[in-house]
């Protein structure tokens, strides 16, 4: 985890406060179950919360303690009791370290999750308002970076947000995958721990109850999650990539914004850098990082092996912080893009009328000449444009094959902008009306 | 591809033949849509139909014209009309490449995960046969690779069994995710062909209409699919890797099946070895190697550029491909996995009774000791055993600290294995009664 | 592997035949070590060379025999019985399958590394070529995609070729890393086979001796090759997006060949798409691809386990085949790139001299002004260019904190162009007189 | 970074102070020679190293300018201004941000890789000495996890010392791939800075000079950096994979050092797992998911943009200390590993000798059965073993179809164990002799 990239608000769920914290409520809810079915007595169950609730655990104490008993649970074990007193030996009854660093896992998972699902709809409300906004602004739409025909701006955007209204189905369904609480013991045959106690907890701390479990909930679970935050990655990073190149020099249709303050380049004054979106190109790389190593923990051994910890405790924090940061630095972006009209109108028009080309092929077949003669005589057309050797209407109009088909009139009618955006409104319709 | 992992039912999907029958269809039932529409002649659509429908295409033909023109699709429709005739150039009015290309992918890959999802349904009736039938035989549950506490070898397949179910969960999800149609032109914007053509041709292939697209369905559709098949790698993983460590010399508590006819080494007769598991495993780092060139493929640029395609025309057939041969095998492997249920007994038995030494633990603090002087007294005695100087229940048996607090007659009651499975039921009714 | 991405000469590396073939030379050359050794009958050693020499094995009919036996080597063995007769049992003595197995991928990988480095080589002559011809081209240098200060096209191919010099030499080292030879028997401890007979058929297959292997050549070396070839893949993305960059539709400073019968696009006849470079880019990622799988290889169980083999069937031929087709393809794409040096200086010109801000704050400095009121004059002035005001020079020269300290002949002094490129001829001479 | 994975010698090496530190010292190196070619005052340059040597940087201030000018190298150079007065004025003439960014990171990363060259001579160290102990402690090699013939634990570790000398040889490597300085300007020209000023500091920071810069270093050498520590990751994991199988309760062969104090389990007492070892297979999946987003870093725009800053801020601290970390962990684990040869012994016995059935198999053939019968006689006799029916050798010796080869001393002769071990030298001469 970078701390630049690390939101305090969001950060606080990995400390180790909140951590031991969540591990407490754990292991408390479960004595209270456990109390219930006359396991463990009632006055110790009521004892640990009134001395536990709300505490500040000592994580350097904790801490100190691990390194004497290399055992995270037992050391955090041992600080409850040097808390609470002798009543927490009641603690953890018939239960495994797992039970409790699993289900805590999954709390912090799914309160991080709960923040991102907060985050992409700042996006999605950046992205709608700026849609609407450039509904109808005209650009040129570009396949493989080369002039196609006309788009809007607006539609460019529709395609982001309909991108991040997936992009927060999946975090849904990711969070669903993560969010479940296990309490079955040692090899997840509940033989000192009661089904009943793993439902409380489940109930308590917001979980659904892991169906079947070995010492560990599974971990084609985490693959799962960290997989979802992955395709979100790469989602921030095509739209950075779009702005990246909106922004280049030669392109200009829109500008991150740019501080009164901040300075471009150490050594050139006059620049204004992309920056934002290249650092969120950089983030997706980052966040997607995670996928690999969170399938490899998929196979641990038997009832389970530890390799996934290590992994685990820098993917959890480090993916969902950096995920955090960038979905809201996009939201910013975004919500605070410059925007160039006249640029696009400009660069729309620097073909010469080539983005209509396809019109003219359309109108020739319509006319009755055959689709390879179409093709040809507007492709030769094109090229003469392409060459610089004039406009291309100038050269359709004077073009001998072509003329028998189409009138001048007819031709003028072909490059008429507002023919490419009668659909905006459906667009729109279907991907602002979910 | 790797021809031997290539089930020919299943690599049928992936065929040109295949391809270029899905595009006549995308192709003919947007013309059909077309001609309702008077944007091309009634007749036109009506020819296509009768001169292509079942058509055999000749893929050596459009290689040819592709290697001319550099375009597949132009060289397709070029074949197309030498097939069809003149009506052929009202094919394609106001389509773009991709619209038919994108369309057809996605039919594929819907079609390749029925399939995916039928072989999980094989994997996952032979786990619940094999579970059931051995729901009830003991075997130790093992974390770090240590033995732990008992379980049944019916528990530890129920888990694979959820796991099976979740994958089936997010193949189904993710066939959701690619399954959509866009006809939509140059850059999306339907400025020559009509949105009701899309929604016709998405209903005739069965497919959703893409809400909004630019010239491609976006890719992070795409990104998510095969992180889904990902995920499913690893549950393949998971498994296989149980039945190699189960086949081990020194465990031997499985095996794969053996023909007569097979050999298991060139040099050592005696060997038999679990290769099929060992493939399996194999497979998985291959299957889950698609989903970073897939994350990669999400930010094309502008509208798109074709650096996804080479991509796909090899992780879209070689993954599905694999996977489909994974899951078969592994459904297989399942199925004739010869069982040793003596062998698990003796394994159980193997650490002189420490496998129980948590109940131990529990019933010495129930019996009020504390928690550490718990522990202390029965890891002392468990070290005993294993060094190797004895029994476990003699052990304690002759403790002095223990003694005062456990009988003979409760300390071997502690010893009984029955008590480990009592939650077996609950865990297989909430398992299989899904 | 793709077909359509596969160079016949190349691809046969791979061919079921041309592994045979080698097969068969690694057992016929040990059989002549253990004839020297009185291991085996020296007529048995010639009669296998005379029969087997030059033969066309029987591929079909080898899969059928493995089909029985479940066993590719000894299938193999059988189909040399089949051909040699009897004294083919003196074959294989004391040696296990992966002798033969991991030799023989040595040696394929050794010769598919060959040709890469000659694709290489053809890319190196034609970027230096190139660079040679554009040495002082002028063009705009780019940071952040934002135009920077001015550079010379050669100078970009020249950082390029740097770049594949060191491609050169990783994949000469990754060559290092896995032509080895081990045929040390069942578990590397050549019970049954002398050393002597490794070291002979090392020398005959061009390789080294493997230091110490177990029933593998450990695959820690299989990994650092594909990784090799990971970074290739990179290095290829970076030119082909270079490319790809530069063809865009405003920017076209060089354009990748159009042949004349090509068509860029179904729809709009005018496009010409930098689809060569885009598919380089796609086969970057695939090539990558290769990265994972072969660094999870590397931890087989003890001696070996045979996970490793499906993985390789596939990586260890496509993504030689992929990046030999690459190379050769972006070789292409570097010798008949057209290069539009008016372009070039027409972007160059573009920022109204924005390009030499630093030129100007640097002799502010030098002047006496300090750099915090340097920086804050020219970016001032820097700004009014960027809103389209007018023109830097003039700006400049009309600005009354900058009269004192430059005069209107020297501020014209700092827009010269020549000033940036006295020092390609250094750079020229570090990167080509290697 | 996870803190507890972190050794603060080594993580020094990334700390902000550190950092800082290098860059003034680039800085001020570059002045010297600046000033030697006359281009700032001589005074400037010793005035600077006067008031700036030995400084401890104020890291917060450095943070508080740049949140407000959002550069970090112009925040750095205001705080020096603000130490070492308006002299700073001459710092960083005609210098880019990235000549001192990409030089100080390679010097970081140059340091960083020399402490991990130390680390893996502990390894190599640690395994040296155990090989040599056990040089002649017999064990049974296996592949598949299934026995298959007599090897020593010697050759085993000789095998790990090999692969952790290569290891060794590609971080001596990679550190040539990333210990280049480049001082170049804004796009590499060298316009307003000498190329012998990037002489100079290149050999006062123990550089070498990068022949061709861009703005940056070009990445490649980065992706190549963390492709050998990835196969680095790769090597620890399968050393640690051994281990953990050897300590499994059913092989017990070998098992990590256990602290008195230390708790294996809070529930079950009698637990000694191998958690050492899983941890690191888990920092083997964390050390290698930097080699994705490494070879993503490669292909930036143009002469640089910024998106590989944000992978670089966590993927060379993170990575270099993680890999550091396992390496001692590493060396410590195999320098205490507690070796059973009792246990290895007793495996070895334990299929009644089938691990000698190829020299069974062997014999026959050269007594001159056909490879085909000998194979099936013994197979036959080994599947009755196999089977629990009884020993192999009384088996053999009674088969009828073998008697006639094989008297009962050639058989008895023929499962001597010394038989495997005459080779053993051979192969410790050429691994340690290096």
């Amino acid at each position: 985890m970078i701390p630049r990239y690390a939101r305090p608000e969001f950060a606080r769920i990995w400390e180790p406060q909140t951590r031991f914290t969540i591990m407490f409520e754990i292991e408390a809810h479960a004595a209270d179950k456990m109390a219930e079915l006359d396991v463990i007595p009632k006055e110790a169950a009521r004892t640990i919360w009134e001395k536990g609730r709300g505490v500040i655990f000592n994580v350097d104490r904790i801490d100190e303690i691990e390194r004497e008993v290399k055992h995270d649970v037992i050391a955090f074990l041992t600080h409850v009791t040097e808390l609470v007193g002798p009543e927490a030996r009641f603690l953890h009854q018939g239960m495994t370290s797992s039970d409790v660093n699993d289900t805590a896992l999954a709390v912090q998972l799914a309160r991080a999750t709960d923040l991102l699902i907060e985050d992409v709809d700042l996006v999605l409300a950046a992205l709608k308002r700026r849609a609407m906004e450039h509904r109808m602004t005209p650009c040129v739409g570009r396949s493989h970076g080369i002039h196609a025909e006309p788009t809007t701006f607006g539609l460019k955007l529709a395609g982001h947000y309909a991108e991040f209204q997936r992009t927060r189905q999946r975090l849904v369904a990711a969070r669903a995958e993560i969010a479940t609480c296990a309490i079955s013991g040692a090899v997840g045959t509940f033989a000192n721990v009661a089904p009943e106690v793993e439902a409380h907890v489940a109930g308590k701390m917001g979980l659904e109850v892991e169906p079947v479990s070995t010492q560990v909930i599974p971990r084609d679970r985490h693959a799962a999650y960290f997989a979802a935050l992955a395709v979100a990655g790469s989602a921030i990073e095509r739209l950075a990539v779009e702005i990246r190149h909106l922004q280049r020099t030669e392109v200009l249709e829109a500008e991150e914004p740019f501080d009164p303050g901040q300075k471009g380049s150490s050594a050139m004054p006059h620049k204004r850098n992309p920056i934002l979106t290249e650092n969120l190109t950089g983030l997706a790389r980052l966040i997607r990082s995670a996928v690999t190593p969170a399938l490899e923990n998929v196979a641990l051994w038997h009832e389970r092996d530890i390799s996934h910890s290590s992994v685990e405790r820098a993917i959890a924090p480090d993916t969902t912080i950096h995920l955090d940061f960038a979905l809201r630095r996009l939201a910013g972006v975004v919500e605070r893009l410059v925007v160039y009209p006249d640029n696009m109108m400009r660069n729309l028009d620097r073909l010469g009328g080539l983005v209509h080309s396809q019109r003219v092929l359309l109108a020739l077949t319509q006319k009755g000449m055959s689709r390879e003669a179409a093709y040809s005589a507007v492709q030769t057309n094109a090229m003469k444009v392409w060459r610089g050797e004039g406009d291309f209407l100038g050269f359709l109009k004077a073009d001998a094959d072509i003329r028998p088909h189409l009138s001048d009139a007819e031709l003028a009618e072909l490059f008429d902008l507002g023919y490419h955006f009668k659909a905006v409104d459906t667009v729109f319709a279907r991907v602002f009306s979910r």
